[in-house]
This record gives C-alpha cells, sequence and structure tokens, in this order.
C-alpha cells in the first residue's frame, strides 16, 4: 500500500502538550524591559485568552474544538505516502513514509495552527487579526483560516517580497485578506522609517513590529504567530499524532524521524508524540536547517528577543543574536535568528540531533523526489529530503532494513522561481 | 463525512469506453487528403499501436495495465468531497459533491492520460515524445508522466506563455522535459514563419504543428494530444468510475452532473460512466463552456479539421471553424474551436446539455468556492463551479433536495494573475 489514509473519524480529538514530558522544566520567556518571567496579563494586549492558556498549561493534552476539526477535515487526515519510487531509485533497503502537509489549501502545515488561532480569537470577540509575511506561505495561511471563521485579516508583507511574488500576494487576497507592502505608512514604526528612507525594501523584523503596533493599537484587534510560541507548535502535533495511527496501522515503527526547521513549528509538529518513547526505542530525530542559518548548530543557548528591535519577551533558546541577517537563500522560512524554546531545550539534552545543509544539496534532493514521487517540494522541505536520501543511502551501505519518516510540511507551486534558478546555475551553495 | 476516500485496492482496474453504449455509430474520422475514414496504419506515424487500437475499439472495459495503475497511485483513487460550506453559504438544501482531481501533482486531471500515453509509448520502444501546450497544464502532465517511463519530452509552448507564464515552464523542466518557445527553429513550419516574421508569438496551431512535424521526422518519436480523442477520454473515465462507487457508498445518487468543456475530456471523464442510465435515471449532465468560444451551444455539426493548418483528420464534432480565434481568456483550456466528437454526438442526441457563461460570473463563483471550501479552482473548473452554484439556487427557489456532482478538474495556483485581474476589475467580461 502506498498511501495510507485515515477516515474523518479518525482524526485525532486532543493535540498533544510536551511541556509536562520535557526532560527539565522549560526556562519562562522574560519581559523584555523588567527582565521578568512574562504574566499572562502581559500578553493580552495581543492574544486571546484561551492561547495565553495554551501557551502557559502543563496539560498533556487539549482538546481540539469541534469548531475547528471541522475546518481541519477540509484535507486533514492528510495521508501517509510511502516513497516506493524514491526508495527503488535510491537502491535502498530502507523504507520512507512522508506526512503529506501539502494537501492543505494554502499548500503547507501553517494551517493546523492558523484555523486554531482564527477560531479562539472569533470566540472572544475579535474582528481582526495582524500578522507578518516574508514569501507569503504564514500570510496565506492566516487568510484562509480568518475568512472560515468571519475575521478580517491584515498581513504585513516584505515590500521587497510583496512586489517580487505577486502570486502568494494574490492569493491571499482572493481568501479576503488586505496585504500591506511593510514599511508603510499605516503604523509609527513604519511611518519612521519610510520618513529616513522611502525606499527601504523592508524585512521580517519590521513586518512583525508593524503588524504587533496595528494590533495593540485598535479595538478587537489581536497578532497572531506562526511559529516558535509552544501553543502554536501544540496545533501542529496533530501532524505526527496522525502519523503515528497510520504507522501502526500497518504495523511500522519509525527509527529515523526528519524534519526541516525555521522556527520549529513543522518539525515539532511531526515529531514531538514520538519524543516520550524516542530514546527507549532508539529513534534518531533529525532536525534539518540550512548552512546559512545554523541556530542549532551553530547559535549559542541562550535569552534573546524573537525580534531584531527587541520588542518581543526574551526567549531562552539556540541563537545567532536578533540582529542575525542570513543569506537571502530560497528556503524563507528557515531564515530565523533563533528556534523555538521547548525543541532548543531537546536538542539541548542530545534527544533531537541538529543537522545544518547547504542550498544545492537540498534543490538536487528536491528534484530527486519531483522526478520519483511527482510532488514538487517547497524549498524548505527539501533541506529534510535531502537529509532523508543521505540516511537512506547510508542504509543501503549499512545493509540495514530502517523505517524513515519525514515531514513533506509544503509543495513548491509557487516557489518555482527557485527551481529555475536551480536548474539555471543561478542558485548560490550557501 | 465530508471526504469520501476509497482506498489504493479500490482504484477501478478498467477504463470504460463508451463507444459500444453511444446512440449511434460514430462518425468516423476521414482523411484529410483522401476525405475517406482514416485507417489505423495512416497514424501509425505518430501514435503507438495500442492507443490506435483503443482509439477505434468497440470493447466497453478495457484493461489498465498494472504500471499505469502504480503510477495513478501517487495521487489516485482522489477524494470525492462534499462542498458543506459552500452548501451553507448559498443556502440550498441541494447536496453539493467534487471530485478532486487537483490532488495530482501536475494539478488536474491531465495526467490521467498522459500517464497511460507515455506507459505505451514506452512499451512500443519510443524514446520521445512530442507535444504542444498553450498555458501549460498538459504539457506539465506530460512531462511528469514520461519522466516516470523514462522517455523524454519535447514540449512546444506558444511563444508568449513562454515568456509571460514561466512558472509552468519550469515546472515541466523541473520534471526533466525540454521547453521550446514555438514558433521556432526546430522544424521546417517553425523556420518558415519566423522567416517572414521573426517576432511571432506563437498559437497553439503552430505549436501542434511543429510538435508533430518533430515526432513524424524523427526516429522513436512519437505525439501525443491531451484531449479530444477518443482514447484520451477513455483513460479519464477513471474520473466518473470511482465518482461513481464514492456515492455509492454513502447511499447517493446524482440528480445534475457538471464539468467544464475544452476538449470534452475532463467532462467525458466524470460523466460518460453516468451515460447510459442518464435517461432512464433522470440525471440532467450539463457541459459549461464560455460564451467566448461557445462550441457545443453555437457551433455547427459537422466533419472539420482539428488544426488551424488543415493537416489533421476531419472530426464530426460542433465547430466553430478550425480558423476560429477566441478572446484571450484566462481559462486556455476551454479555447479550443471544436470537441470531441463522443461528447457532439451526445449533445446532438441531448443526452448532454451545453451551457455557456461568461469569464467575470465564472471567477465570482470561483472566489465564492475559494472562500467557503478553501480551494482555490483553475479558471477553467470555475465555469463548472459557476452553473453549480446556479443548479443549488435553482433548487433552493424550487425547495428541491438535489444532488449535484462535478467535476473539480484542476486547481488554480499556477493562474493566479487571472485571480488578480478579476479582483482589481482587470477582466473583461467576455
Amino acid at each position: 500500500m502506498r498511501k495510507i489514509l485515515l477516515d474523518e473519524n479518525e482524526m485525532p480529538k486532543y493535540w498533544y502538550n510536551i511541556l509536562p514530558d520535557l526532560p527539565e522544566p522549560l526556562p519562562p520567556p522574560l519581559h523584555p524591559v523588567t527582565k521578568e518571567p512574562v504574566k499572562p496579563e502581559d500578553l493580552e494586549p495581543i492574544f486571546p485568552k484561551a492561547l495565553i492558556k495554551q501557551e502557559m498549561s502543563n496539560e498533556r493534552w487539549i482538546k481540539i474544538p469541534e469548531e475547528v476539526r471541522d475546518v481541519y477535515a477540509l484535507w486533514r487526515p492528510t495521508p501517509l505516502i510511502r516513497a516506493v519510487r524514491l526508495e527503488k531509485a535510491l537502491k535502498t533497503p530502507a523504507r520512507i513514509y512522508f506526512k503529506y502537509e501539502g494537501a492543505s489549501p494554502p499548500g503547507s502545515h501553517k494551517p493546523n495552527t492558523a484555523v486554531a488561532q482564527a477560531y479562539y480569537n472569533a470566540k472572544e470577540g475579535i474582528e481582526r487579526l495582524t500578522t507578518e509575511t516574508g514569501a507569503g506561505q504564514w500570510g496565506s495561511a492566516l487568510c484562509f483560516a480568518t475568512k472560515l471563521f468571519d475575521l478580517k485579516c491584515t498581513v504585513y508583507m516584505v515590500k521587497v517580497s510583496y512586489y517580487q511574488k505577486p502570486y502568494r500576494r494574490v492569493l491571499m487576497e482572493t481568501w479576503g485578506g488586505e496585504v500591506i507592502p511593510s514599511p508603510s505608512d499605516r503604523t509609527e514604526v513604519g511611518r519612521k522609517i519610510l520618513e529616513k528612507d522611502p525606499d527601504n525594501p523592508g524585512s521580517l523584523g519590521i513586518a512583525i513590529s508593524e503588524a504587533i503596533e496595528d494590533a495593540v493599537k485598535h479595538e478587537n484587534t489581536n497578532y497572531s504567530l506562526g511559529s516558535v510560541l509552544n501553543h502554536v507548535l501544540l496545533h501542529q502535533t496533530i501532524i505526527g499524532l496522525e502519523a503515528k495511527k497510520q504507522l501502526e496501522s500497518i504495523g511500522e515503527k519509525p527509527d529515523v524521524i526528519v524534519g526541516c526547521v525555521g522556527g520549529g513549528s513543522n518539525f515539532a509538529g511531526l515529531c514531538y508524540p514520538f519524543i516520550k518513547d524516542a530514546q527507549k526505542d532508539g529513534i534518531k530525530i533529525i532536525a534539518v536547517e540550512p548552512k546559512a542559518c545554523p541556530t542549532l548548530t551553530e547559535g549559542a543557548y541562550k535569552y534573546d528577543y524573537g525580534d531584531t528591535a527587541g520588542l518581543t519577551p526574551l526567549l531562552k533558546m539556540f541563537t545567532l543574536g536578533h540582529d542575525f541577517i542570513p543569506p537571502p537563500i530560497h528556503a524563507g522560512g528557515l531564515r530565523y535568528h533563533g528556534d523555538a524554546p521547548t525543541l532548543c531545550l531537546l536538542v539541548k539534552h542530545g534527544i533531537i540531533e541538529p543537522r545544518a545543509v547547504r542550498q544545492i544539496p537540498t534543490f538536487e534532493a528536491g528534484v530527486m523526489f519531483a522526478r520519483t514521487e511527482g510532488i514538487v517540494p517547497a524549498p524548505e522541505t527539501n533541506h529534510a529530503i535531502r537529509v532523508v536520501i543521505d540516511e537512506a543511502i547510508k542504509a543501503r551501505e549499512e545493509g540495514e532494513e530502517k523505517v524513515i519518516l519525514f515531514n513533506f510540511s509544503g509543495h513548491g507551486l509557487l516557489d518555482l522561481k527557485a527551481y529555475d534558478d536551480f536548474l539555471y546555475g543561478r542558485l548560490q551553495d550557501t
């Protein structure tokens, strides 16, 4: 059987919260000014109470609301697919399975949390969400989700992407979102920057500041984040919970689990439900990041800000410094200077193994995948596929029948410019 | 249940051939020079024997080779999805189901035949296929399919699309295809045109001529067509055969079946398996075409050429004349001057009802679908959705619990420019 499907009624009814199962308590986020642990009420100007509660919860299982499951059912449960043709091409005895999160309408895992966030905000009477987006993966997921709960959505999109990558902008607008090239004259922050430098191309850091300012200054408006935070990772665990059921249904157990890491949400979503038994079961869990932004492999484990301007709480994480600016690699989703605090803690304890890969080998892997399994992966996903192929070759060399599981976090149909650059030799091997 | 899934082992093992079940024998294609019925050997310079046999077969059921089913399993069986949120938004008592063909790697129904054609050509020792493509839907499906059977693929892409719509060109190249802007200096036809007019923007007619000339003049090279012919429609019937099984599994029977029509292949794929009992069961079957290219609603039923230059066999069909040039609507796949001969015969007998719709109402329907069901449809698919919505509103007005089934022929992630034009009022209502 190539595709392992689940019926709608087999969709998990609870998300898994890893906090009570961490090897040591998670160091708390600190207030950027007082440096004291952040209190729930500090977050209320931008997040709904339900999400703040989830962010700090120690409950292992958190019920997925019926209204959220009903939207998930538009594309979930996602299939678990065995990459038989890739295995053959690699002549490997390994069995390779991937969880296909590209099946969602926006084409990635991002709506798993966008839908939950839209739901809780709508329930608490919020009328509009703001967020930032770089290339547009997260912004399009949030526009999709807010439309289904009758919320408005304002997306501050890095200006250079707004003009150079119009397709995801149009996608957001098709779902009814308002997309603003950032820096903009909508906010204090934006106006100040434009005054000094009218041609400023924008950055994710600036866009975050604009989105937060917009949310803080307007009634019934909240801010929404697409990764890093505990509640975001929590919502993504539906990926791993489904995958676990699917593997069990065919009597398989993973030996190796692989995912790419930007802020950590797709990776955590797949692997967290396996973590508790990972050491007992001897599962190797590999977090793949770009060599160009080697947070987990070369960063320092310390408190740092989440944004460039230093306005967010301080988080204990592996970080390259909040002023780190990575080279412009195509995997825009993997260019974050830090990583989710829970993930960093697990790396520190050696439960998760980080690995950094260069850009060109990731596209070689992606093209091989497209030419065997048919699906064109997103540049971020290519990072996971690179390591999957490396592990499958290793299994061949060592003659071992490994079971490799990875998260296919998104398809690359809106990233074809990157493939063009690769195919015509214009890609830098950063 | 929102999604009705089938397991891989429930995938149909036979395609359905409508020829023996037509209300009268199909008028034969005529040789363009002698005007005599075409003989199998006339087609051998460009098609493999197995496909010529299928083209003329009177067998009702034709076995799907294991190798083809194995590739189909990459994305088939496709889900049948109930559009619950669209129903709610329309306040209709109708139950709306769609067969989601956008789930294939190239994003449309086209690979159902591309895979079969690549397989039969490979089996008869052919090493390369040629074809033409406009916007790139068909070309990308054939590049995907040929790569999986180790065939080379040369796609003559209308030059203006090659430069204006680079994304599908990159997709074809990612799958290993060779994409040539047409007119080109690769062929006699192309060179003659370029000599007279070096800036000729190209047309589908020219690209067809180049692809056929390339196939005829080279060893072990065949030509491949993406619609109109009997064997192409035959391969698409897997859509309707699956849908029938899926509806039966939940005890539903369609009252109305809707699809969009360019050459007729996605439409026939869905509805042909229902045709035999359609009149007995009182099923209304609606073929939707653009008002800008009203072949079935305003064309004449007569023998005409399949291409602009008059090199192909003459086919008995509804036609606007082989020199008809429709306005440049975004649904590039629906701009053909004729239609599949079997489909035309069924329209002539009143078994299929044709309906023409204007461009703007189709995009209104597509955006409504995207904002309720999440998936952004291709401009071609929007034609079907327009009529589905009209029929659902009619059911509401008449208080009837109709079951409406339609073919979601492809997603619109590579057609976002069209949505941009619509959202910003730049779309013509042709």
